[in-house]
C-alpha cells in the first residue's frame, strides 16, 4: 500500500511528537492527531491533519497508531483508558509506542491489545528534539519480527539507526540500556575533569587529548564540552533523564540484576531535581559529582 | 638540527618501547639503548643501535633520552638510582619520560634534574601496542612549553594525537583522567550489556543500537564486542589497568578531590587480579559487574 492511502494516527504532539508528526505528513502520509492541550494538535491541522477529540477517535480512522507521551501511566491511559485506543481501534491495525515507559508495563499493554487482535510496538527513540526535526533518530524496536518489518517505511520517516532488538519490551529494555550508559558516561566524564583540574592540568586540554584516543565517546564530545562551559541548557532535561533511570532500575530490580553504577547515577540526578535543577541538561550530574557548581 | 644529528637515548624495550624505538630509527635518528634484559636490546642494535650497559651510559651519550618503563619505581631508579640518568647526562640534555606513573613522583623527579640542569617531559601515551607499532600513539605531555615545541618533532615520529596539557605532572594527570574514564565506560557497558541480556533484549543487538547514537564510545564498539564474544585477550591488561587505577586515586587523594566512580571500578580490577586473572584484558571488568564469567 502506498504511503498516501494508509492513515497514521499521532498521539502525543509535545517537543518530540511535532517534529516526528510533521515528517510523517511531510512523506506523504494522512493523519489523524489526539494531543491533551489542544493548541498542540494545530500545527498538524494547519497541515492538513485530522484533529479528534478522544485516542479513541483517533484509532476509529487509523490503520497504524503512533502513541509519544510522557511516561507509563500516560501510555496505559492513552492505550487502555476510557476513550482510549483499544475502545475505538478496527481490528488489524498496529500501535506503535515511541515514550520511553516500563518494559513489563509495555508487554502488559502489548497483551492487552494483542487479545484484541491489535498488534503493538515498543519503539522508544534517542536523539532528543534536534534528532526528531532532521528525521534521524534512533529507534530502539521490541515486538514481532513481521510487524516490525511492515512498520518499516513508517520508521524511516523518522529515524536513520533503526534496530530490532527482540520481542515486546525488548525496545523499552534497549531505551533503559542506552540512558544507564549515558548517565553513567557523564559521571564519569565529570569525575575525569575533576580529577584533571584539581590535580593540575588543563581540564580543557586533557578532553582534547582524550578524544582522541580509547576514552573517545560522544558524552566526553558534547556533554563535556558542556560541563567546561558551564552551560547546562537543555539538550535532555535531568528530570527526564532521572525518570529514565528509574524505569532501568525497576526493571533490573525485576529481572533480579545488580547495576550499582546505575544506581549511583540515579541518586545524582534524584539530588539535581530535589534541589529544583530538574531543567537543566543533564550533563549537570557532573555539578553533583563535583559538589558544587562548577570545575573553577 | 637534522633528525640525524640528534642522538636519542631509549631506556626501556619492551612490548612499548621496542616499536617506538624502531620507528626513531626508521626516522633517522642515531639510538643509544638500553634494557633490564640484554636480549630485549638485540632487535635494536640490529638496526644500528649502540647499546649501553646503564642508563647513565646512554645519558652520556645522548641529547634527549626517553624512559619507556613499568611503574614509578622503575622511572626512579632509571633516572636518579645508581649508575642512574641524572649520574651520567650531558647538561642541557632533555628526559621524557614516556611510563605511565604518579604524577606527583614526576614532579620530584622533574626537580631533582633541574637542579642539574636537565629539562624533563612526562608524556604517556595511550594506544597500546599497536598503537607503537604504527606510531599513532596518543601522546599527553607536561612540562615547560618551551621544551614541549623543541620535542614535538621527537613526538611526531611515535604518534598522531600529540596535545600538551600543563606544567609538569600533568601528562601523568592526563593519563590518569584517560584511564579512570575507560574504566568506567568499560564496567558501565558491562551493566547495559548484562540489563540487555537479564531483561530479555538481545545484547548484540542492543549494542548495535546503541553504537548508533549518544551511547556511542570506543569502549562500547570494541571492548562491548569483547564482552559479547567473551574473550578477554589482551589488548590492555587488567594488572596494569590496576596500576594506572590506583595512580589515578592516589593523585586524587593527594589533590584532595573525591572520584568514588573509579574507586568502585579499581574494586572490580583488584577482584579481578586477585582472582589470578591480571592478565586478560580489562574488558574483563564485565564479569566483575555480571558476578559471573559470560552473559550466558
Amino acid at each position: 500500500m502506498p504511503a498516501s492511502n494508509r492513515v497514521i494516527g499521532f498521539i502525543g504532539l509535545g517537543i518530540m511528537g511535532r517534529p516526528m508528526a510533521l515528517n510523517l505528513v511531510n512523506a506523504g502520509y494522512p493523519l489523524a492527531v489526539y494531543a491533551r492541550r489542544p493548541e498542540a494538535s494545530r500545527p498538524l491541522a494547519d497541515h492538513g491533519a485530522n484533529v479528534y477529540p478522544t485516542p479513541a477517535g483517533v484509532a476509529a480512522h487509523a490503520d497504524v497508531i503512533i502513541t509519544m507521551v510522557s511516561d507509563t501511566p500516560d501510555v496505559e491511559a492513552v492505550i487502555l483508558g476510557d476513550q482510549g485506543i483499544a475502545s475505538g481501534a478496527k481490528h488489524g491495525c498496529v500501535v506503535i509506542d515511541m515514550s520511553t515507559i516500563s518494559p513489563a508495563a509495555t508487554r502488559r499493554f502489548a497483551e492487552a491489545l494483542a487479545s484484541r487482535q491489535i498488534d503493538m510496538l515498543d519503539a522508544p527513540v534517542s536523539g532528543g528534539e534536534q534528532g526528531a526535526i532532521d528525521g534521524k533518530l534512533s529507534i530502539m524496536v521490541g515486538g514481532k519480527t513481521d510487524v516490525f518489518e511492515r512498520m518499516l517505511p513508517v520508521f524511516e520517516c523518522l529515524g536513520k539507526n533503526i534496530v530490532y532488538v527482540g520481542p515486546s519490551g525488548a525496545g523499552q529494555v534497549a531505551k533503559a540500556c542506552n540512558q544507564i550508559l549515558v548517565a553513567q558516561t557523564i559521571a564519569a566524564t565529570g569525575e575525569a575533569l575533576l580529577l584533571a583540574r584539581a590535580a593540575g592540568a588543563d581540564p580543557v586540554r586533557v578532553r582534547e587529548a582524550l578524544l582522541g584516543g580509547l576514552a573517545y565517546s560522544k558524552i566526553l564530545e558534547n556533554h563535556g564540552q558542556r560541563m567546561l562551559d558551564d552551560n547546562y541548557t537543555p539538550g535532555f532535561k535531568s528530570k527526564l533523564h532521572l525518570k529514565d533511570m528509574r524505569i532501568a532500575l525497576e526493571a533490573a530490580r525485576e529481572a533480579g540484576v545488580q547495576i550499582p553504577g546505575a544506581d549511583r547515577t540515579l541518586t545524582y540526578l534524584d539530588t539535581l531535581v530535589e534541589a529544583g535543577q530538574g531543567e537543566l541538561d543533564s550533563a549537570a550530574i557532573a555539578r553533583m559529582v563535583w559538589g558544587r557548581d562548577s570545575l573553577d
